[in-house]
């Protein structure tokens, strides 16, 4: 019984920590929110169980907390066993293995894992839900109550959302253009070092200067965030500062030279200039800023905004207006609200469009509209065809990306465990970023050098810069075109490089390093996205497969001539099997392959790779969130919870009280759904 | 006054009314719905401020209902004038002209409009939204609490998502093949007939024929559908009767010569299919039929199950099984739901698959999985591309779909008025039904005669029918290969038709003549959907505009390469003025133009076609639902009526009450949103 005296000094730990952050709160002059209670009479609600053991009938539930007290001394000296009643989470954590049993969870978290995670759930503020009405709110509203205010309010939350479209494409526009026109003098710069030195013999300089280089712009990266970007407290996600770290710490984190996309800091720009905008101020520092209007400077119109900003962001960075504003929706929103969706739909449109105009124009063709987001598929050559005779190896394709997924989550959740244990300074945090970076330079320099992988062959694209290596004259060493690289360029290049681009001993080594770094790299304390160090993951190791089916079926002439649909199922399994988003990631890659026709297959490898992964872990978000102690509630409510009794749970009053509060809300969202 | 007193006898009638209804469903057996009385506390609910008046604390709000009612004597003498309280129904409504006045409205349907609409109200049936959990309930779950049942639970309902969408591939392959073989038959046949009366003078016999067959047939199809299928019933719409009806009335309808299409059928069909299967059982007529299992049998998982089965049948008519699930979401359920999504998803790809194949086999060619839809534009020759220069002409004819759009609304709103008065005799509406089928042969036949347009070039479409009537020979009349054919064909072929197919006044004419005809035959007692009449018409238009462009702008090669590209925006542009659906519309039309790239002036122009459309009137859908009279809650509660208290609108206690739990439900919406 150790153990669970441990655990209740814990939790009044907790509660203690709870008052001091909220005493905090309270001397910052933010809105302390109340705790609502609903009393309900013949309606079952989940809780009742409790009510039924001591009231037979159900009319005689308490509705005053002077009864629910009562109670609380009745149950105080009855808490029985919970081994059989505490169950899962969710349906597929029910069918997982890895997060098999609530009660080692709860172990793990509660007693072995490190303490301060019960910390971190205080620092977390949510939205208020509903707007608080009350007298004053009732006063102020008067004043506005004509059709002329109600339409002028209209017409402006549409105007904001204009706004907040234009500014989010112009940031995309900013940050694309920098990071390619630097990364390109970046790589053209070691690219002529390296030549130069593969006749001199003094390759190891060229490396030096590159993991330095690294070194000295991924602290900067990590600098920007750990120090300027309050990470944990609630509001500061949405303050100008986190803006400057994340927008800037992007471009600063890919011209440092780590495996990462900008779509995930893309999202998160678009929410904080959707929160700016609708508030109408901007807060440089403490106390300090510009007021422009307050008409929408409440939570539920924020939480609006900010959703059709992410939409944006996802829209600019991958030019799927659909696919954004169903990500927004499936991620940031929780309900399905038609003119919501409506107006974050065109906030997404407004942006993919304006990003398209504003890209066209840095390529000298803006009226052509043809460069729809900043990471796109492109064009494959050949249309993409396929045959039935194909998905079987589409399957099984899939069914690798779910099992390397899974992995990954798991790898990583290894990893996050460890940082919160052991890398908690912040000067700790930056030289991690710093060492992750020198080592994928020096990753890719090894590769370069150890694996023989000459080749003539003219690389995709006409700025693609190529390393001679030790290879003959004319020729380039086949992995120099994709680590001299963006991770975009590198996924591209997966893409669509010809069939003798690359060999296969060289692409399986770069697959496995190519794996590790993402692994690594995902969670550092910087500013970076996951998506396409997946897709690009997935692309490897997908074109790998692409060379062994045209090999292994050589009479297949139209397989050989798209075989870059391999290495655009692998990246889609990889995705399906890192995050298990469904219906918005499909739109995505869908909308950035450009092609519907291919949609089928991609669909299906999507659903298959979320099915393997979910058999193991769950999803690498879900994973963080859990890891990160975000109170969040799921969708569904848990399978056989429905007569867990509070006190089974939780031994306080208290927090038995705010799991009552807890399960209504869960019950309410399974109504709603 | 006198209006007032005729509406509170009108109330007092509708009253009668229910209780009768009520009365007979509680003969049949039926389930007769529980009132949820939920009283909140520490919460500002909607109804608030009719506390308020009376009692200044908030925590007074009366909590029982004996409370309640000395309320509503309290309440009795004093009811204000309404008239600057009452407000508007929508956001969009308020922007409207059509529909501005609510008080205009409920003059419009409560005294001047058919009295039968009141009765129509208590016709409908909705679902419980919750599972009802009482001590029965409880008892028989407490049976299958377990983690095997809990599993085997959720593999069921993923297998009968599986057979969802089999079965509704199987059916619309099979309509598919019918419609096809047999249309392709029977003009054929007039096709020959007119050829050879051309050369005998005695055009008038085929189009005796055509007519006659067109009577006979939709006849058919009406009697199916009005005698069959009881509409009003609430588990009628369900029924084995209603999936024979629906199944076999699009054959019929779409082979009688009506202009509409198969994908409205389609949905019900499917959502038919998934009850029945969710259900597991068959019933044939009262009392008979096979009950296999019945797991499923509550309106949740029904509910769940038919959101599946429509958006399945959506996915097989379009070949979208992406557009398919967000129609399923947008129009059927009312929350977003991840595990729901994904398996509706689920539902929708292997029917969208299953359909593909079936189509391929059908055509010869399964395997290479090349015909994803019913319904699908084709491919078009040249890449569909565009410049910016184009876009203000895509705007232009946005706004021209959109007017176009308010006014089949307003029309067909009146004419639905006209026939709820009228045409309420069964036989009355197999008669309309038959007129209308003999009026498009006869409109048709009179274009193919009175107008000039005779052309040599070779229409799309390798089995397309053409006529040669008064032409050389050599030739055919440009419209005959429009009429000889359904109206799917008709849509491709405005989209695919080489440039001088068709003279422009004779596609002006054919324009004025489709729109009408389709404002007609939409709300016919047969089965048909809305969606190819609505494209085709738009198109007609949109290729009108392309001739335009081309002809003025002769310089632009790239513009008269692909002109079909107008007829496709005048499509969109046309349905999104009819329909006003958003995300899961774009997404459609976008997956069956099979071309990612044109998606952005798609989108632009369904977005400006709505506005323009909801500046004059609520879309098809809404119109009907609301002179239906089916209680439909809207997603946003209206604005500026958070302070119309209950008694303003209903003066009698009863139909206050159930206002109240109306405004409950209104705010438990917002809550979510």
């Amino acid at each position: 019984m150790e153990s669970s005296s441990e655990e209740s000094t814990e939790l009044s730990k907790k509660q203690d920590n709870t008052k001091d952050s909220n005493g905090d709160v309270g001397n910052k002059k933010t809105k302390v929110k109340q705790v609502h209670y609903v009393c309900v009479k013949d309606r079952q609600f989940t809780v009742t169980p409790v009510a039924e053991t001591y009231h037979d009938a159900h009319d005689e539930l308490p509705c005053d907390e002077t009864t629910i007290l009562q109670f609380e001394n009745e149950l105080k000296g009855q808490v029985p066993d919970t081994s059989d009643t505490l169950t899962h989470n969710s349906i597929t954590a029910l069918l997982s293995s890895k997060f098999r049993d609530i009660q080692r969870r709860l172990k793990q978290y509660g007693i072995e894992a490190p303490k301060f995670r019960k910390r971190l759930v205080s620092k977390w503020e949510s939205l208020n839900y509903d707007i608080c009405e009350n007298v004053l709110y009732i006063k102020n509203r008067d004043q506005y109550r004509s059709k002329r205010w109600v339409t002028f309010g209209w017409l402006s939350k549409w105007m904001i959302m204009l706004g907040i479209g234009l500014l989010t494409a112009l940031l995309a526009a900013a940050i694309h253009g920098i990071v390619e026109e630097i990364a390109h003098i970046k790589f053209k710069y070691l690219s002529d070092y390296f030549d130069q030195c593969a006749k001199d013999d003094c390759l190891y300089l060229p490396v030096f200067m590159w993991m330095g280089m690294n070194l000295v712009i991924t602290c900067l990266a990590s600098i920007l965030v750990t120090f300027l970007q309050q990470k944990a407290a609630g509001s500061g996600l949405l303050s100008f500062k986190c803006f400057v770290a994340k927008s800037g710490g992007v471009v600063l984190s890919i011209l440092g030279g780590l495996f990462c996309g900008k779509e995930g800091p893309m999202a998160h720009s678009g929410g904080i200039i959707a929160a700016g905008l609708g508030k109408g101020r901007i807060r440089f520092c403490k106390g300090k800023g510009i007021s422009l209007y307050d008409g929408f400077r409440n939570d539920h119109e924020i939480r609006d905004f900010v959703a059709g900003g992410a939409a944006a962001g996802v829209s600019a960075a991958f030019g799927a207006p659909v696919g954004g504003t169903l990500f927004s929706l499936e991620e940031a929103a929780s309900f399905w609200n038609q003119d919501l969706t409506w107006r974050v739909f065109f906030g997404a449109m407004v942006s993919t469009f304006a990003t398209n105009f504003l890209l066209g124009a840095f390529h000298g063709h803006a009226t052509e509209l043809s460069a729809p987001g900043l990471v796109r598929f492109n064009v494959f050559d050949n249309d993409l065809k396929f045959d039935l005779i194909e998905i079987p190896v589409f399957v099984v394709m899939a069914v690798v990306g779910g099992l390397l997924g899974a992995s990954f989550v798991v790898l990583n959740y290894k990893l996050t465990v460890f940082r919160q244990r052991f890398i908690r300074k912040k000067w700790l945090k930056v030289i991690e970023a710093g060492v992750v970076a020198m080592v994928s330079a020096l990753l890719a320099f090894i590769l370069m050098v150890g694996v023989d992988d000459c080749t003539a062959t003219k690389p995709f694209g006409n700025t693609t810069v190529t390393a001679r290596m030790h290879c003959k004259p004319g020729q380039h060493h086949g992995l120099s075109n994709l680590f001299l690289n963006t991770p975009e360029g590198c996924l591209k290049a997966l893409l669509h490089d010809p069939y003798e681009s690359h060999s296969a001993a060289s692409l399986a080594v770069f697959t496995v390093v190519l794996y590790f770094l993402s692994v690594w790299t995902y969670g550092l304390s910087v500013s970076s996205g996951v998506f396409i160090p997946s897709l690009a993951t997935g692309a490897a190791w997908g074109r790998l497969v692409g060379m062994g089916v045209v090999d292994m079926l050589p009479g297949l002439t139209h397989l050989s001539g798209d075989f870059g649909k391999y290495a655009l199922i692998g990246a889609a399994s990889q995705i399906g099997g890192n995050l298990r988003t469904t219906i918005s990631l499909t739109v995505i890659i869908v909308e950035c392959t450009g092609d519907i026709s291919f949609g089928l297959p991609i669909m299906i490898v999507l659903m298959i790779s979320k099915w393997v992964g979910d058999f193991i872990t769950t999803g690498l978000y879900d994973m963080n969130i859990e890891v990160m102690g975000i109170p969040i509630i799921p969708f569904e409510a848990p399978p056989l919870v429905d007569d867990i009794r509070a006190r089974f749970v939780f031994p306080d009053f208290q927090l038995r009280f705010v799991l009552f509060i807890f399960v209504e809300f869960v019950t309410f969202v399974q109504i709603s759904s």
